[in-house]
């Protein structure tokens, strides 16, 4: 993996760069589209990349368990397992295996998607999660939430799986805390981190998947700016090959956590925030130097009717829209804008129809993958504030 | 809408023909694929038109009810409203407005395309089915399997209810009786369905919508020699610009069925065998000089993860494929097959992802529509016995 900077903002940390993978380029800033169990819900490939996607990313926690990461080796990894012939990156396990486990003893759902990457901001954090999730200085054991057996990750085990799926762009394994955890836990789960970061690296390096595959270092710390400089400053001194800003955040916490860390980090390697992708968060990650971006919520919301447009999001259930005859947004060029109307689409929520999760995911992923475009060119014109601003004010005006 | 005969079997009721409608000409013999409520469950139209896919039909009933065939006028057609570009037909709603009305008044189930055309075997037939739906001889009433309320279809209804929609061809009302029906009340019911299609003819001339839209006839008569060839006469006689051939059949019945029928039907129009299409029925309605068919069948068993191959069916849920890393049927074209290994879509399924359902709706559609190609190709370099024989031997020694 190669990372150029192409230019650098002059007012703000924000920069233009190409990843160069062995499965191709990403331009950057990029929103990479997820795909938790190694497919994007309801889409084909070709469909995410006719949308614009240029990289797709798969939760290591759900490949490890169901079909299992022997398997998806065997096939000829995640490249040829799921047809996916683009750029890839696998997170480490470590968030799900908390959080799900949480979840799961906490009664909140069943196997669902609705908490494939649930918000962690109702959830205490490590510190009162029940038999259900063990912390040690050595990993992790939970349980799954497929069956309730139970599973044991370590930084090294961590590794081994995304070896075996193979994706061009991987992590270390970490704990990622609550932000309503305790200053005290914090520092002591940032210092373990920093431990399994270490562990991490040296078991990658020490295979020969470390030659096709970059790993990147994940940077936590949660809302405090010293536990973040020091966690900026320790993974960013280790020989990763890129980084990842963890956490769950506090909407309003998130640039300032973004800039302190992204002051400290090296610049020559790409910086990846983990799980944020709303419109707002991505020009403030943006310019606070983030290069790549993964979410789940373009394509969850999409699922339940909720879409993206220029001039907010809509609820395309709404009865008002069962008649309209209009494109989702007026102004987008996606396959579902240009082919379908929001009658029609309200039609198929209605009737329970498949195709409603398809072309809605369609319509929010492009307007997502696209609005990260449309911020790279407003960059190399150096007209990122106006771009900005305009997009904001519109955006936010009927929210 | 034009039918020309392009050849005719020397030793069968077999033929190969164009149909030509506004929307584009369909080589028969054809399957059209069903999408029952304007979408082809879990696929775009592109991805319907990729497989091969000729023309669509869609369910007057279920359109009926939602969204309502007059808000599917509005959005310009069902063309428009659903991104049909291809030739479409509609059915006369007839068939579920019996069949569903009895599910529901059985308590089969509820809202579910699991009934949305169900098996009429296990069904007494309207003389047994209670309040819910009730036949005089103006049409039938019936309720509404989403919330209970009462409708009411008559020929002229379901006529207009057909041009709102708007598909290039439309199938006159009829009753479509159980083959558990006394041989009485098959009579009975032929010949109201023999005065609903004068009147079905009768309104449907009297409208513009005749002019771009062309009506089919249904042939009714049960498992009766006497009956069907009764029914054939009459309808046959009559100014429709195509037949259907309905009715509930025991499998054993089909053929034979067919054969009286299209012995007298008029040889110039197109005949249309509604609601079959596995692999033997096919050869066998179209040596009995059947030229298009329409069934929900592929898609229904594809999405219970029922895959057809040369050698057979097979059920990918099955563990045996979970690491099977060939494709589904080796010698398939499809897209699935082209990107895909049976590992892969054993994985979609347990992992309940939607991409299952659109792979495996693609690769039993590709499979069923392609069928039928090679079908007629066999009959235009005059070796349907020899195909016939060498797919079926194959196809049935795994089943």
């Amino acid at each position: 993996m190669r990372f150029n900077i192409i230019k650098e903002m002059g007012n703000s940390r924000g920069r233009v760069g190409v990843i160069e993978t062995p499965h191709g380029n990403i331009e950057t800033p990029a929103f990479i589209v997820v795909g938790t169990k190694a497919t994007v819900k309801a889409l084909t490939v070709e469909q995410v990349k006719d949308l614009g996607a240029q990289a797709l990313l798969a939760n290591t926690y759900h490949l490890y368990l169901q079909p299992g990461d022997d398997l998806i080796k065997k096939a000829g990894y995640i490249q040829k397992f799921s047809n996916w012939d683009i750029p890839s990156f696998t997170d480490s396990g470590g968030f799900q295996a908390f959080s799900l486990g949480i979840a799961l003893n906490k009664k909140v759902g069943k196997v669902s998607d609705k908490i494939e990457k649930m918000d962690m901001v109702d959830i205490a954090g490590s510190e009162t999660s029940g038999d259900l999730v063990k912390i040690d200085e050595e990993g992790i054991t939970f349980k799954s939430i497929i069956d309730g057996s139970s599973h044991r990750f370590t930084p090294e085990r961590s590794i081994e799986i995304q070896h075996n799926i193979g994706a061009d762009i991987i992590f270390a394994f970490d704990e990622c805390t609550s932000p309503h955890a305790s200053y005290e836990y914090q520092r002591e789960a940032m210092n373990r981190t920093h431990r399994w970061a270490k562990r991490s690296l040296e078991y990658h390096k020490s295979k020969e998947a470390s030659k096709k595959q970059a790993l990147f270092g994940i940077v936590q710390g949660g809302r405090h700016k010293d536990l973040r400089e020091e966690s900026a400053r320790t993974i960013g001194m280790m020989d990763f090959d890129g980084f990842g800003i963890g956490g769950s955040f506090d909407k309003q916490d998130i640039y300032s956590a973004v800039g302190w860390v992204n002051d400290i980090l090296p610049k020559g390697k790409p910086r990846h925030l983990l799980g944020i992708g709303e419109p707002a968060d991505l020009f403030g990650g943006i310019e606070n130097g983030i290069d790549t971006f993964d979410c789940v919520t373009p394509t969850r919301i999409a699922r339940n009717g909720s879409l993206y447009t220029r001039d907010g999001k809509i609820n395309i259930t709404n009865s008002k829209y069962s008649d309209d005859f209009e494109k989702i947004d007026s102004e987008c060029g996606c396959y579902t804008c240009s082919h379908y109307t929001r009658a029609y689409i309200s039609h198929l929520f209605r009737a329970k129809e498949m195709l409603a999760a398809t072309l809605s995911s369609i319509h929010n992923l492009y307007f997502i993958v696209n609005l990260v475009k449309e911020i790279r060119q407003s960059m190399l014109e150096g007209k990122f504030d106006e771009f900005k601003n305009s997009f904001l004010k519109r955006y936010t005006h009927l929210t």
